[in-house]
């Protein structure tokens, strides 16, 4: 049994939609749908849970609303009368968007419900699609599915008896489509998990029936092995692991929202990332473990915007409790750091410049000169951090040699390095300005 | 104004002492001399200070106590005898014991007095030498320089009121002879420093003074840029910083006590090792900044007995404090760290084995995975590390080319790297079977 997400992109019109019906119809073992709502069909677009969002705002601010409404009315219009569908889908998405409005519900839930209405929408309109077609195919609400999750408007976590709810799903004959996004408190309320969410539907409904695969349509062909605005056609990744997925989006690399996968990851699903416009396509597959592969690397990451706050202080190692206290600070003053490489006497903190903006670096290093003592304190900005990535990269000997002399042939000064005993990633601290000539020669080095 | 200390194997006996004299009436510069107790003559030699702890152990314990008492006193007639000096020293350093120990002080400070018989005695003696070769000298009690320490036995902290004290030291037109070991708390009672305490006194009076240059007189020409049992006949290091000492003296270098050299870093004052065996030799000298030399790379240290441990997470970067609480449980065990290199989900932390030894290994694991929940806990044992030391590499293109290709030829895996922003040294954690190949690659690499 395979289920099969739908992105906004891959839903956003009825001749996606017609791409998407193909998909499901083409492969038996497809039983679980899971749907985003419309996203954008061009750039200048709007997606339809802004449209939703602006509508509620009008509504609970007692703005004219009547616009937004029928924006909204309209791109569902657009796709079913495409599609050849009935009028009461439509009638019946109008009657959910005024009974939603009108509901005594209070604003947070009602937004929640507000937001939702695309995803739930769509997975109604896909359903009666496919059984146009002649599929045996069933709108499946989340409540009836079963995914229970906490009382948090906006940011619902999944509670664990969702799990055995779903797994009866793999009784059922007809395919089930199910609406992204939300689940159903305890108290029957519907809330939605954060932005991004119908990646995090499709995660759970993809543990909760212990699939065999879980497939996330979208409309990239599949994972790169390196930035492409940097690299020119670089190539495919067909596979790679949780562990290599988590270290490429750390830099660079955002296909996935990686927070999402975790009731996958959990459950050993392997996930793939397909383009619904090119289906045939290998895609890339993400799993718990492979096989090693010729190459042990399987990409190369690059972000720029890190510092590195650096202390130093004569004998500094025998002093316990030194980096802890210095994390302390940062913890402290709500600040997240990324590596601390480390000297004897000296610890940088790797850190984004977002984190610490140049307002709060007087105060931080205030403290830590108050609070540590050291004997000097300072902050490196306009720094980049690579990342090799790859298992394979623990019984290779010589890799560290090749990723180094890439860095010296773009004659680029290693400012850090940093690599711990699981050998999943090499991190390799730059200057800004030197890492599209890094990234390049890297590329080249491991690739080519 | 040079301040020259000279240590227990310099002082160890009556042709040793000779050669003191010569190196101190050769430079006119060496105005203050700190002096250890005599050391071992020989390999099956007892230390005075030993000799003295089993007087002191001896007496307050009520056993029988001549022969220890005999063994001291006969060890500097042996001296004062083949020196030819007066009887008067002799008599004065037995008066000096018996007083000693027939006072009322209390054990501890008591035993603070007896083992500081060593130092005192072999400073009286070698004024006296000094003064009978027509040399202007004078010994110098610690109380009279001005030495005042906290009032805590056997590990006295210096009081900063010393250094106006000791400065006075400069209008002197005698050469001083102070013994090393030992200051005076503010109610005039004697306290010893924490074991080879005399390399403290001698960084304290050369601060104190603010000399040109603090001489370290030991058994060894210099220090060598690789551990002498691993490379044969390895180069000599003439000149390296504060910082590359301290990064050396890390994993497998023991030269020196560098704990001792605070007060002299905090003064900047450099410090020269040499041989008193062969003071016309180069020696070592440890400065605070020091020019660019030709190589970069001015040592490469190395030592085993390191384990890593070893957390993995999913989505562990965005948990803040995460790695602040790790380094929380160590320090609640009273662990102290080396190094923590570290992915976007895992963090090793590099441990000495001493400090976790295995029955508390399982406690410790618990806690993690109790405090915690990380997917993965586990302890890889038998790891060295081998560092790269030179203030010169950060500003050098392509040294961990050179230094990953040396371990590469040598066939040995990095299990790890770790370099901060500092670039005084770069860390390789590798397994411990690998350590001899790997520095002997390294050192035909940076040195032939």
């Amino acid at each position: 049994m395979k289920v099969a997400k739908f992105g906004g992109s891959s839903v956003a019109s009825a001749e996606q939609l017609r791409k998407v019906a193909n998909i499901i119809m083409d492969d038996p073992d497809r039983k679980a749908i899971v749907v985003s709502a419309p996203g954008k069909r061009s750039k200048e677009d709007t997606k339809v849970t802004d449209l939703l969002i602006a509508l509620g705002e009008a509504y609970q601010s007692n703005q004219p609303y009547d616009n937004h409404l029928a924006q909204v009315i309209a791109r569902f219009r657009d796709i079913t009368s495409k599609l050849e569908l009935s009028d009461q889908v439509l009638t019946e998405i109008k009657q959910d968007v005024e009974m939603t409005l009108t509901s005594d519900y209070s604003d947070e839930l009602k937004m929640d419900a507000i937001k939702a209405i695309g995803e739930d929408s769509l997975a109604k309109v896909l359903s009666e699609y496919l059984k146009s077609l002649g599929v045996e195919a069933t709108y499946l609400n989340p409540k009836d599915a079963g995914i229970i999750v906490s009382d948090e408007p906006g940011n619902a976590q999944l509670l664990d008896e969702s799990f055995d709810h779903l797994l009866r799903l793999r009784d059922r004959n007809e395919i089930v489509v199910i609406p992204g996004f939300f689940g159903y408190s305890k108290q029957g309320r519907l809330v939605t998990f954060s932005r991004g969410g119908s990646d995090i539907s499709g995660s759970i409904v993809a543990a909760g029936v212990q699939a065999d695969l879980y497939e996330n349509f979208t409309d990239v062909d599949s994972v790169y092995c390196v930035n492409p605005t940097i690299v020119e056609n670089p190539k495919e990744i067909t596979s790679l692991t949780y562990k290599e997925m988590r270290e490429l989006s750390y830099a660079g690399f955002s296909v996935f929202h990686d927070e999402a996968l975790i009731p996958a990851f959990k459950a050993s699903i392997p996930v793939c990332i397909k383009n619904t416009n090119n289906p045939t396509g290998l895609g890339t597959i993400i799993v718990s473990k492979k096989e090693t592969s010729e190459n042990p690397v399987v990409g190369i990451a690059s972000d720029t915007g890190f510092l590195s706050l650096y202390v130093s202080k004569y004998l500094m190692n025998r002093e316990l409790g030194f980096g802890r206290k210095l994390l302390n600070i940062l913890e402290d003053e709500c600040i997240s750091f990324e590596h601390t490489p480390s000297g004897i006497d000296d610890m940088s903190v790797i850190i984004r410049e977002s984190q610490l903006p140049k307002d709060k670096e007087q105060k931080v290093i205030e403290r830590i000169e108050n609070e540590l003592d050291p004997d000097m304190v300072y902050i490196e900005r306009d720094l980049a951090l690579v990342m090799i990535v790859g298992e394979g990269m623990n019984s290779t000997v010589g890799i560290a040699e090749k990723a180094t002399a890439a860095f010296s042939k773009a004659n680029v000064n290693l400012e850090m390095m940093n690599q711990g005993s699981s050998e999943v990633s090499m991190m390799f601290g730059i200057k800004s300005t030197g890492v599209d000539a890094a990234v390049k020669s890297l590329y080249k080095a491991f690739f080519e």
